[in-house]
């Protein structure tokens, strides 16, 4: 079985989060026995990303979401560095503003879906609002329920203009979690990130895997399909985040441009253009 | 002389292009000789970053302009490949879309100038309406005129909300860029880009050299200067404007944000959570 069709939620098929294996690191042993695997993909979602530009027929969305101190950082650089920024664009969601909060739930999301021969990322995005919203009870039940089918319907419609839509969740373990945040407090560029918050959500982990395994039930589709990522090594959630998106950049068949120009003629005067100094 | 000093357009001064060799690369041999500044570089930019985006006082704003195949994507590639892309954007400015021109020239730039934390560089800018519309008369003259001091005033807007301007200016010899252009020629993943335009315009060269002129000898102030980059080396290009950068933010003298949590106690409370297994 491919890695791939292992991490993706079969879309009508009901995911355990318990039955996931945050530890997973595939036929890998190790980073260093990985590394020939992640240079390769780099090269070639390099070359991918060019032709997608230059095509500008197709685009791609990235969906972030995972735990606090899951890596959704760590896996934006992974993917874009490979990629020309000038098609590239991270946008961050937080707590919404004013402004934000007195719209639909869509409204601040969808200025950010890429253009036609562009890559967009979300870190985290729409799905907030039936994560933090559920697990903090910020909206009534029935509100939230609603929302699964709206968001389905709006990655429908983004879909509908050759955006093809890759969720990834991102799973560690709360032994990881603490790992993490323990190295972010002795780490003097990241203390300032670190609020009460991150530790008394805690106390709300097995709600939070309730809301992430709703959403991944309920919104994997065959238009917009949900990953599971084992993230616990940075490494392995890097390589399995690359080969789906080095897949499915492949998949969309991209075809340069055709020249617009006659290039012989164009390299006649070019040659006679340095031959007389122009 | 800094490296800086060099390159920098004095405000008030009158710099003529012909006077600045395109091949300069300052006290280094080749590009070897400088992998190992390039280095540093990187990684001191990739610090001041993080603390630029911690402390959210100061923003950076970089205008690349140069003539076709000066080397623009390549500085945007080179400056970004060391901040994390969440706080970063580049914006390609092409030809106006018909909304765009039915406002003013400065209308499309606006929303695009960085929020506190972050780094936007613009790939083209409102310079094009200075540079590509003088040189085809796409306006009156003095409606170009005027655009100087519009631009100035806008800088100097945009300067008052703590954002830094940084201008580069990439020089490349008429020879430099006919190498190039036959480069692409042989390259099948930059074919499709040619076009009769990238010939046609070398005819104009001596009238783009005089719009640059103006441009670096009207608009370089003390809150917005340009820099004259040396640019027939790309090693020399990016490690010219890289320097620039990184003293840029070096004198910004950030401070991380105080933590805003008692690290002890969050450090007691981890203690006793791994103990207990939380």
């Amino acid at each position: 079985m491919s890695l791939i069709s292992k991490l993706i939620v079969k879309p009508g098929s009901k995911i355990r989060l318990a039955d996931v294996d945050p530890d997973f690191h595939g036929p890998y042993k190790s980073e260093k026995d990985a590394q020939k695997h992640l240079d390769q993909q780099s090269a070639s979602i390099s070359d991918l990303q060019k032709k997608l530009y230059a095509e500008r027929k197709h685009s791609l969305l990235i969906v972030l979401q995972g735990i606090d101190a899951a890596g959704k950082d760590g896996t934006c650089w992974h993917v874009l560095r490979s990629m020309n920024p000038q098609g590239t664009n991270v946008h961050g969601f937080k707590q919404p503003t004013p402004e934000e909060s007195s719209h639909d739930f869509l409204w601040r999301v969808h200025p950010h879906v890429p253009a036609d021969g562009n890559v967009a990322i979300f870190n985290r995005s729409h799905y907030e609002d039936v994560l933090v919203q559920r697990v903090h009870k910020m909206a009534p039940g029935k509100v939230i329920e609603k929302r699964y089918d709206l968001i389905n319907a709006f990655e429908s419609t983004v879909h509908s203009n050759n955006t093809t839509i890759l969720k990834f969740f991102l799973y560690i373990s709360p032994e990881e979690q603490l790992r993490r945040f323990e190295e972010r407090l002795d780490d003097p560029m990241r203390q300032w990130k670190i609020s009460e918050g991150d530790y008394s959500e805690r106390a709300l982990w097995d709600d939070y895997i309730k809301a992430y395994e709703a959403m991944l039930n309920k919104c994997s589709t065959d238009h917009a399909p949900w990953y599971v990522i084992p993230a616990n090594h940075k490494w392995f959630r890097n390589l399995a985040v690359g080969s789906i998106v080095e897949k499915t950049l492949k998949d969309m068949k991209m075809q340069l441009p055709k020249p617009t120009v006659d290039l012989k003629e164009i390299r006649r005067k070019y040659h006679q253009a340095k031959k007389e100094k122009l």
